[in-house]
C-alpha cells in the first residue's frame, strides 16, 4: 500500500493535489493546523502544528506513510523572504524528516524554490546553475535540501526536490501579480504595472500540484524544476489578463517602478522534470488566466472578497536580500 | 554585564573553556546533559538536553544571556560522521539560536569543523577555500552556518563560526591518534601506525578553548579557522610521543594501511584568527603532547583507565562519505 502524508494541505498547492493522489492509488493522510468542516472528503486530515515536535512524533507514529509530500512551510505574503519563521521551519522540517524515516517512510518529495539559485539569464538548470541565494527563504530551503539529501543517502530513503518557480490560479494571495491584476481589470479599475520586460516561468496551480504527484510516484530523486518551460514576460501576462476581460486599456504598463530586486529573466529548464515524469502542463496561460479570473469574479461575487492592497503589482521576488 | 551560556560545558572543549571566560569578566553559566557533583565551581551550571525544545525555551528566558558559545554536538566515537543525530542537531541548533535571540542575545560563536571545507592541498582559508563537505556531519555543520549566518544579518545579531581541526589533549576519547599510541607506548606495548605521511594542523584542546574565548569576546565575524597554523605529519606527532616518553622504539610507523579516507594534508590559514584576537597557541607540539602524556599516566594509575580498543591508529577522518 501506498500510503502518503502531504504536509500544508490546505495550502495554495496542498489542495490541489490530493484528488490527484488519491487517483493514483495512494491513501492520502492531509496535515493542517486548522482543519475547516468541509475539507476535502477522502482525506484523512490530522490537525498538527508541525514545528511542535511532539505533536509531529504522535502523527507520524500514527500514520506510517511510506511517502511524505512535504509542502508546508510560512508563506506569510510580503514577510516570508527574510522572517526568522524561515529557520524555525528549517528545523520543523529536518525533525518531520527524521520522524518520517523512523517511522519506516520511503520516498519523500519537499516543496523547494527557485530563489536558492543564483538568479541569471539563462534557463536555470539543477545539474549546471549556481545555487547561490540571496534571501533567508532561499537559504534556508537550500540548507534544508542539502542536509536533507546528505542524510537520505546514509538512511535508505529517497528525496526528490521540487524547486517552485512562479504559480498563480485560484486562492492565491490577492495582493500578488495575477490577482491584483485580475481584480483591478474586474473592478474596471486601472491596473498600474511596472515596464513589464521581466522574463519568468509561469505554471498554474493545479499544474504544479500535478507535477508533484508524479514525481512523488516516480523515481527521480535530487531537485527537480517544477515549471511550464515556458518563458514569459510579464507583460504578456498581465496584457492577457486584460485582454480576455475585454478590458486592455485597464492595463497601465510603466506606471510603478520596479521592485528593488527584480531580475529580467527566471526561468526553468525542466528536461529532468520532463524525463523524470509522464506530467506535462494542462493549462496554457490564455485558459490558466481564464479559469483564475472565473474564480476571482466568483470570489469577489459572493461578499468574501478580500480587502484591497494598496500596490497593483505582486511580490514576485524578493525585497530583502541578503549582502 | 556580559552573560554567556556554554552549551557542551563538561565536552572536550567546553570543559577547558570555563575558567578563561571567568577570567574575561563573563558571567557564565553552562549546560550539559548531565552535571555531576563537583563540576567546575564559579560557574552556573544548567542540566539540559538541548534537543528538547521546550526545555532550551526555559533555560534561555532564565539566563537572558548576551553570549552564545555553542559547541554542543552529537561526537559518539566513530558513529557521528554519518548519524542521523546530525540531523537532530542542525535541528536543535537552529531552535537554540532562535530562543538565544528572541531571550536579547547579541553575539555567538557556534563550532564549526574543517569537515565543511574541500580537502585539498592548500591551506584552508576562509575566504577562499571550496566548501564542500563530503560527510553528514560536515553538510550539516555546514547548512546550520549558512543558516545562522542568514539569519544573523536580518536579525541584527553577530555569529562567528569557529572551524575545528585536529585537536588532541586529556579527556579526549582513547581511540582516538593522540590517546591511542600515548596508551600503548605508556604500557610499553608497540603502537602500531599508517605509514605516517598525512600533514594535519593539530592544537591542544586548551589552546582551542583560548581560542573560543578570545573569538567570542572579539567583534569578528564568519568563519574563522581554529587551528595552530603550523602543519606537521602523523609521523611527526607519533614520532614525538615515542621519543618523549623515551620508547621510539615503539612507534610502528607503515604497519597498518590508511584509513579509506585520509588525505594528504588537512591545514588551516589562521591569518582571520590571528588578525581578528590577540590569541595565540601556548603548547607547542612537544610541550602539549608532554602534557597530554602525564594527563594519561596520572588517568592509567588511578585504576578508571578505559578499557582498550583495537585498533592503535585513531579516528582520524571520515570513514563514511557522501558519493
Amino acid at each position: 500500500v501506498k500510503r502518503v502524508l502531504v504536509t500544508g494541505g490546505t495550502g495554495f498547492i496542498g489542495r490541489n493535489v490530493l484528488g490527484g493522489l488519491v487517483e493514483r492509488g495512494f491513501e492520502v493522510h492531509a496535515t493542517s493546523r486548522v482543519v475547516k468542516d468541509g475539507a476535502e472528503p477522502g482525506i484523512r486530515w490530522h490537525e498538527v502544528d508541525l514545528t511542535d515536535e511532539g505533536a509531529v512524533k504522535v502523527v507520524l507514529k500514527q500514520v506510517s506513510p511510506t511517502h511524505l509530500l512535504h509542502l508546508a512551510w510560512y508563506v506569510e505574503h510580503g514577510a516570508f523572504w527574510s522572517s526568522a519563521e524561515n529557520v524555525r521551519w528549517v528545523a520543523a522540517s529536518l525533525n518531520l524528516l527524521l520522524r518520517f524515516r523512523e517511522s519506516g517512510g520511503k520516498r519523500a518529495v519537499i516543496a523547494g524554490t527557485c530563489a536558492e539559485y543564483q538568479w541569471s539569464h539563462e534557463d536555470l538548470t539543477e545539474s549546471s546553475s549556481p545555487v547561490v541565494p540571496s534571501t533567508l527563504y532561499g537559504v534556508s530551503k537550500d540548507a534544508l535540501r542539502r542536509v536533507a539529501m546528505a542524510f537520505a543517502e546514509g538512511a535508505g530513503i529517497e528525496i526528490a526536490w521540487g524547486r517552485i518557480f512562479f504559480l498563480y490560479g485560484p486562492h492565491e494571495h490577492p495582493a500578488r501579480l495575477v490577482p491584483s491584476v485580475t481584480r483591478h481589470v474586474l473592478r474596471g479599475e486601472l491596473a498600474r504595472c511596472s515596464d513589464g520586460e521581466q522574463v519568468r516561468d509561469f505554471l498554474h496551480v493545479r499544474d504544479a500540484a500535478g507535477a508533484f504527484a508524479a514525481l512523488l510516484d516516480s523515481s527521480t530523486t535530487g531537485a527537480v524544476n517544477i515549471a511550464s518551460g515556458v518563458a514569459v514576460t510579464i507583460g504578456e501576462v498581465v496584457g492577457t489578463i486584460g485582454r480576455i476581460a475585454g478590458r486592455p486599456d485597464l492595463i497601465g504598463l510603466g506606471r510603478i517602478p520596479r521592485a528593488p530586486v527584480d531580475p529580467d529573466r527566471i526561468c526553468a529548464n525542466v528536461e529532468k522534470l520532463f524525463e523524470g515524469t509522464s506530467w506535462r502542463p494542462e493549462f496554457s496561460l490564455e485558459s490558466g488566466l481564464r479559469e483564475t479570473m472565473e474564480w476571482w469574479r466568483r470570489e469577489e461575487g459572493s461578499g468574501d472578497a478580500p480587502a484591497e492592497t494598496g500596490a497593483s503589482e505582486g511580490d514576485m521576488t524578493a525585497r530583502s536580500v541578503i549582502k
